[in-house]
């Protein structure tokens, strides 16, 4: 198999920026931010909102951990582009039809009256935390990497809660 | 396209629960919790096992990472309704069946005796860590979210390791 | 439903290797390593370059958060097995396929030249940031468990920033 016979070259890259390993005050700040959503399954850029928190807390380097409180939405990473947004879109569609038979939708066994069981599972799939690093007082991520809030069930109101800790 | 249109309200909420940004004394614990599993695919609500953990901890304010020590279970969020959770089995049942060709199940590549290619990919795709918030001595969760603990090559004994961290 | 009637054994492990509640000091190490992919999708076990850095971080307990700071690449756990390796190939080759129809792809709707809406979707499934439990100087694994950097659209160099925290 060519896996495991690749000779991968490793660069480690000191990196100055960074605090080194001696002990260090630990902080930590939170923060409930909410969103309207106007469509059923909307995307949102929430990249700058994040770092206006990230900045609010005056920590400067460790970790934020982004946790949206609500089954049927997730929080992931993309590349923020109209045309790859559609195919996203277009992909959870796919993966999960709405029109499906699915027992959280039926009156029989249900008293769900949204009839939102593709909600729920594009959400599992997808997950509704994420961890990132915290490197000079913004979130770390590479160039084409934005944060990204789906909703699956709108529109709604829908709350994240925000934990920037480190030093 | 709508995405980058939409306007957005960001309402914050200044969270009075938290501790604030002054430097604190940062504490962990660290604890394995097992389970038995009796069935091949099986889903087990552990949010009360979490929390009972978290709540011995002594720790106020921080982060819960749970991780399954097995690559064929994973941990995830959803709704704990018996309807969905039918809905969940069976996607996952579709998504990877059980019954195709995969090479992990042949033994002319592979030495593995469970023919458990299913589980592998079931486990991959879910993931087997998270990392949750803690706030005021409990695990931060919305109204319908609770944490699943999936069993995808059962009956078998399983360890999570649960770390708590914070303040 | 079977879920919720089952009788669950709960057995809890005093964990004898970890420290307690009481405060300690704080220390976190930051470190971006560099990989050299050769082929588009691409499997690389990184399990003994994170343990490394670990180890280097001179952090007993705590936890490693590894982002890669690329969109078209993953972070996740699965079995090293060449023949299970061959199988999450096929499965997110199949999931996503390259040919399908993609906006991305497009020059009607887009720039990208590298025509990688599959690259970008893979992506998005699986994820590019993990955080894992550091214990007694390295990560903290099951038997089988290793990690994964999955490239999914080489040939590139990618880099991971890898984030040890704790005590």
């Amino acid at each position: 198999m060519p896996h495991a016979k690749l000779a991968q070259i490793h660069v480690e890259t000191a990196d100055e920026g960074a605090p080194e390993v001696s002990p260090v005050s630990f902080k930590m700040f939170n923060r409930i931010v909410d969103w309207i959503t106007n469509e059923r399954l909307q995307l949102i850029n929430v990249t700058d909102r994040i770092n206006e928190v990230v900045r609010k807390s005056g920590i400067r380097d460790g970790m934020v951990h982004l946790q949206s409180l609500h089954t049927t939405t997730a929080v992931f990473i993309n590349e923020w582009q109209d045309a790859l947004l559609h195919d996203v879109r277009t992909f959870l569609e796919d993966l999960i039809r709405r029109e499906s038979y699915f027992r959280h939708n039926d009156p029989t066994y249900s008293d769900c009256e949204r009839k939102n069981a593709d909600s729920h599972l594009r959400g599992m799939v997808m997950g509704q935390s994420l961890c990132l690093q915290v490197r000079n007082s913004a979130v770390l991520l590479g160039t084409w990497q934005s944060i990204i809030l789906a909703e699956f069930d709108g529109p709604r109101s829908r709350s994240m809660s925000i934990q920037v800790s480190g030093v």
